[in-house]
């Protein structure tokens, strides 16, 4: 359940029976034709998809994440490392004080992978706590149906262009972009980065039919919501 | 028009004719029967239907504020004034590096006040910059109209009820609250502030008819499109 | 008692019967043709007049404070958010440690709010502790008394203009300037701030007689006296 | 070349004709029998092979880095993530202040990938120098060799145990371990994870002839000099 | 001349004739019967009569420092260092902006020497300022006129008692204290260097006649005005 | 004993009977002829040569510290003073969770001093420990024998010549620096220290025989081993 659908006595009621809680991490920041919020939209959504069932509640997304890479990409905006981890554990730390115990970061972005390291030593000081770090889009069942239905899937590719994503008027292109060379990309500054990627897509077609989008939707919620069901270790 | 609802070549091409954008900052906090996100949807909202016309990007709320005195009503996550002001730069950073040169901080939430200090010190460091912190909640038009409605109205009130804020199936409460002592409850701790608040209204009647928020809402947007108008100084 | 003029036998004795102190908060920062240290010097002699007939310590004014838009005024110093943030932090922690409770910050600058906000964030962490913001210009007795005698007051107008914070030989200009708008000031970054103020005057008359003016610092002295005496929630 | 086997004028002159350098990063923490500071010794002694015929300087290793969730085996240090950041932040800073533009972060540490987020933070800052973060252990070809060799090796098995990470005296156990769950135990405080790990082994057996483990090393090597080489984007 | 008697615009003046300034670092921190304030008196005093006929501006003192093994002796308040160093650069930074180029850090209290070491950096970073980090009691001069009294001689002693830092009806102790081992007095916490310190003088006598006091005094003041004067590298 | 010669389960052993570590900080920074890590060097031999017959752990030197001002000698890499800090209280922490109680800081090089402060911060919030800041090469019995040898000894010169810091194929000049003016040199930024230093060296000559530096070594060695002997107060 949203907690933006609950108000402060319905989490108290929560709590008396349950200790877990998911918390997204999205970004903002450029996804070729896709809306510049695909990683913050598709792991609110993912997770609370998942979570529904199960009546956990999914606090609002973290819109904002750690993506240099894309700073030559209008309308991306990147935190720096450091305030990133500050954020997340704030947001432990409050999720500890009002009692949570089993904590989901579903994540939406492969940038955002010091809260995996934050987690671990959060919990290191929170040995009563658990954090599960989700990278909700290349988990094994998930990554497994990427490639069963395409090889070649990528950011931005037609992988995350889902009727959620994708904007009003905007087509997505025809064709198949050959996939980047990823470690020349990662040494890369922002302004090369933006030159070689062009549209920014990685690689890979625009777009598959929604039949398949919403049967890999389908698995990734499946996956997501048996890592809320546990075990928790 | 809303970010997550563009993609960078979008933001690109508008670059090329305005520099002006707004940042919602939100809150996950307490508000009586309502929402946990109150403070949230409604800078949101009100930025996003304030630019609409004006073709200016609202970027993606930022949904977590500094609230430490509500910790102990759960669902309310708290950042440390630290983080918060860190958060800010980095994305007064980031919209400055894109081409951004007034940036209204559409404001929802009293707590984040450390915003407007960072706004200040972050022009001071960029000085062909622009920032306009804007409460849009007691701005003086706005503020003139909850007075007119109702000179009781607070957080959590009927002023902070609208058909998007209240919840489903939970009913606002009979009866007009007395307003708290606000000078005593800043001196308590979370958890005295809990048992003084009850629900957290601060004071005032839970709803007043939708046909006079409507009324408020519309001079609230009309405000906070002024502000975006200009002039910037 | 100001704590100068204090040992720490003393300090002791002190907090075997009592745990309020005082600590003003100042700033040094442009004042038109009066003292740079105007906000240190009323912040702490307010403090100290206020605290001694009940015998309650009174800590160093903390000199330097939050304010950027001066910038451009030679002598003016300001900290950087972050840094004024933990200042007091530590100052709290200290406090608490010598077994101090109650704490009043008496602030004589605007732009040190956030330290009203880290309080709120501190007694959160130490909720066996109480610290009160108070900027004592603007409290309402004192306020009341300003527009009492002049209508049009400001910074670094006649309202700050004490025999204690004139400068010898430095003569205060004739007329009555007009009110700055506050709200385009704030969008300024320093050197624009500069240009448009001038002498530095916010607006108003340089002077009032002395008789005015201890009238005013009567009324402040013992609203400020009134807070430390409490409650205290 | 070690930096440490150079004065300043020598780095001065290979500055004249290269840019390149290399900072390895280890980690001071449990390797079950071997040598606590195996990620350290192998990290820096792997960029040294692979740079010496290179002629670029190799700095000191990075002897800590971030691994909370080994803190409860005696021996074990870990930097939290906010200052690995900084420090190799500082690092950076300083290479490029002298000349350098290309590093290698030849990482020996699973847990220190929060230096590759910073890295390409840093870049975007530094657009005129490139980092490559590179771990050395699982880097491809490397990672075949060890698969070639025994598909069960992990962190603290056999895989780590060179003539130059075991420790005298010390005999390496019988026996194949079980892999242990990576999943749970990311999800465990260290106490557990100790109890868990039982030597720290993660599994696989302890010990394969030396012959092997040198042909292991040789490919490390060369795919470690390669990269030095570059090309760097 | 000191700050807090000028205004802007004399600041201003002098500006364009001279580029040096003094800041006077203090702390709050227990010195046995006299002042808690006696290291922020006697550097903002030395500094403003060294200072006085060069015409050179000096800055409010920073009342609070580093002090954490006074902890126990309450009315002391201690900066963490990371603090303290952010403090200072902040100063810093804005002296440089206004103009300043050659700035004394007159120092009264040894645990502040951290500042000494952010002073360094600083310079590195601007290299266009020169800071000169100054103990005022321990330069060699001063030093030598001390040992010429009284070769014993320490914090809280005699050597700090002079008319404007005693305190009015408290009379100083008889008789010669053995001097404290200051090696083990370093190792020790708080509240065990509260019970070896006694009423917190290190050792000597309490107090010596004013005769000797101002002319260690003149010493004083001579020695920090050279300093000022220069050369200044 | 090395800590990078024992694994966790020996740490563990020792724990049992005994709660004494040393912790070497060195440096990465120009020694004119001499390795650019003289400092890491000599702090990790004289404490691991020091501790062995006492069969104390000596953890891994951490290679690099605070020396802004040879920042333009290449090679030289300098921590920001607030990086340090961190890093030395991230040690200090897990030093004191596996149980160490009595922590030795062995320091090579002068700039480290910020982390006395921060040691003496720590034991004000961790009472059960005690850190002992000691600079081996200026300790009263070892600089007694180095002026003893010579009384002109510094920075590079012959008194950091050992064996172990000469550099194969570089001889060391002839011929005796006189002393540089280090009041001077603490007021210059990188370039003109560079300019004014030449070689590195701050005064004195390049050598001395091996034999009287072996003697030297010796005491340096002993005076270190006394004070982990202790008391610890």
């Amino acid at each position: 359940m949203r907690v933006s659908e609950m108000n402060s006595m319905q989490v108290e009621d929560y709590l008396r029976g349950d200790d877990r809680c998911v918390v997204p991490l999205g970004s903002t920041e450029q996804h070729a034709q896709l809306s510049l919020s695909v990683d913050s939209i598709l792991s609110e959504r993912v997770a609370a998809e998942a979570a529904e069932p199960l009546g956990v509640p999914v606090f609002p997304v973290v819109a904002y994440g750690i993506t240099p890479y894309f700073k030559a990409f209008p309308g991306t905006l990147s935190l720096r490392v450091e305030t990133y981890v500050a954020l997340v554990r704030d947001l432990l730390d409050g999720l500890a004080l009002a009692g949570f115990r089993r904590i989901l970061l579903c994540n939406g972005h492969g940038g955002n992978a010091p809260a995996a390291s934050l987690g671990l030593q959060w919990v290191a000081d929170n040995p009563g706590c658990r954090v599960r770090f989700h990278n909700w889009w290349n988990a094994p069942a998930t990554w497994a149906k990427v490639q069963q239905i395409d090889t070649l899937g990528s950011h931005a590719s037609w992988m995350e262009n889902f009727p959620w994503t994708r904007l009003a008027n905007v087509a997505a292109p025809e064709g198949r972009k050959p996939m980047i060379d990823l470690g020349t990309l990662r040494l890369q500054p922002p302004a090369e980065v933006r030159q070689r990627l062009g549209d920014g897509n990685f690689g890979g077609v625009y777009r598959h039919p929604d039949e398949q989008m919403l049967a890999l939707w389908e698995v990734a919620v499946a996956e997501t919501r048996a890592l809320i069901e546990g075990p928790w270790a």
